[in-house]
């Protein structure tokens, strides 16, 4: 019976591949380094359909038993037609059709999709946003990527680039983006801001982001106010999409999430104090439950949604 | 057989009340004068149901041709509920179960909605927004009030309130907003700050945007360069949201759209360069169709989903 899933979670360092049951539980994993191959695509395919069979091999499991597979990568994709749009942090990947070059090769249903909304899904599914109808997901890494989930479903809009809620602008006049805007909320919370800023404040170049998570957790004051800091800045861009979308949650992952406790309290006050009342009663700030897999579990949420419908 | 619909739009100056036939077309008006009624909100629900009355005599329509009655409102609005919660502008509105109020004297199905809700569902089904699955429309007066259609339905969020594109922050440590933030769209695009902005312009005490408009078309070279100024305060409140949402139109109504063509090319040209490239290209910002008896249409757009349900 087809009950088993493949998820596939494309990063700019590895690339994760998980056999996921009819449980929702990942029962074998392996990865790929992505650099090692370079700009070559076809080399990274092939390497990806052979680590595909030899997952399945190794737990004898059939191509028959399979439902299908689930792939996230860190970029523009369109789901509809398979196609792997633009990978900003991996090069060579251009109008891609990966949705088809594997098929023909695996001979298997293929779903492909932006990680991010991936990790929303799987929120939903598993995490955080189990049993929650309508919810924001963002994570915070360099870039600052989101997913929003209306009626119990990942919402992608009609260029399936929906969720873009780094790119808001929360100041004006504020630093460019590469995306083209001013002051966007990425800009100010995403990691190289932030390293910068720390560099700065603490005097010291090497000095990293758990660093200054180790000096807030022995008391240094400094190190506290910096986290305080990033909870003004989050609140800064989430008190609109809070007064705009009425979520009853915003779910936080991704690395810098690890200073959830540190930053949440002042987030939380602030979006209570500045959001309207409704929105504002509503909204729970929470850290997302996943860290690792994530990306895996919500391609096994895409291909089941999708083979169900 | 249950063809017509009755539309309701409650507004802080007048009740406007309209006979839909099945094609959409309004049949028959009348209106009532809100303020006449003060705080007595029995007194203006005795008024309406006379009015509705009134309205199918005159008609000559039974109650057995009516298939509900929908009603907009300016305010908070548990459509699920038939509640009421709060209308700013019209005094003694608070949690007022006006859906079974109406329903126990009437005996039809009733259904209510805040009304720049409404008004997106009309511009959807007969306006602007015709045959495209997902905009945002917006309405720009007092207030900037706002309705998300997504996948073809009206988003409001779990709490109904999803749409308050007037309360995203653009500005930061901005103007304090009565909704309890800072720098809200609202307060740079509203009526109330536009006509102090002209005022403090023209040094003219008494001028109406209305002037402004007539001076803008004249060639006055500072009324031009108001309204440029209306494009470049909306662009900054809009790009965000076209990040965020990905719509395919942003429809833009309400008395200030009314220079729409003085405004627009500048919006228009600042979300093209600032927008991210998928979501910059895909939208399109239009003038809504409606000015007047969008309200009226919504509620019937209104019923005729909920009843088709």
């Amino acid at each position: 019976m087809k009950t088993y899933v493949i998820g596939v979670d494309v990063g700019g360092t590895n690339i994760k591949l998980g056999l996921v049951n009819p449980t929702g539980r990942i029962i074998s994993k392996t990865r790929l380094d992505t650099k090692s191959f370079g700009a070559d695509k076809t080399k990274l395919i092939d390497a990806l359909v052979a680590a595909i069979r030899s997952l399945l091999d190794k737990n004898k499991i059939k191509k028959q038993d399979i439902l299908g597979m689930g792939i996230g990568l860190p970029g523009l994709i369109d789901p509809q037609l398979g196609i792997v749009r633009q990978l900003p942090n991996i090069p060579g990947w251009k109008d891609v059709p990966l949705g088809q070059l594997l098929k023909n090769k695996l001979k298997i249903p293929i779903f492909i999709e932006n990680d991010v909304k991936l990790i929303s899904l799987a929120e939903w599914k598993y995490g955080a946003g189990r049993g929650c109808s309508d919810f924001i997901c963002i994570t915070l890494g360099t870039g600052i990527g989101g997913g929003l989930i209306f009626n119990n479903k990942l919402y992608t809009g009609p260029g399936f680039v929906a969720g873009e809620i780094g790119h808001i602008p929360i100041k004006e006049n504020g630093i460019p983006c590469p995306c083209g805007g001013r002051g966007c909320f990425e800009r100010y919370v995403g990691n190289g801001y932030l390293l910068q800023k720390a560099r700065r404040i603490f005097k010291d170049s090497r000095i990293c982001l758990p660093d200054v998570r180790i000096m807030a957790e022995r008391g240094n004051k400094k190190a506290i106010q910096f986290w305080h800091e990033v909870g003004e800045t989050l609140a800064q861009g989430l008190i609109g999409v809070t007064n705009l979308l009425n979520p009853r949650m915003i779910i936080i992952g991704g690395g810098v999430a690890n200073n959830f406790p540190r930053f949440a309290p002042v987030l939380r006050g602030l979006v209570k104090k500045h959001a309207m009342k409704v929105q504002g009663k509503m909204v729970r700030i929470v850290r997302a439950r996943f860290v690792e897999g994530a990306g895996i579990l919500g391609a096994d949420v895409l291909v089941r949604q999708a083979c169900r419908e």
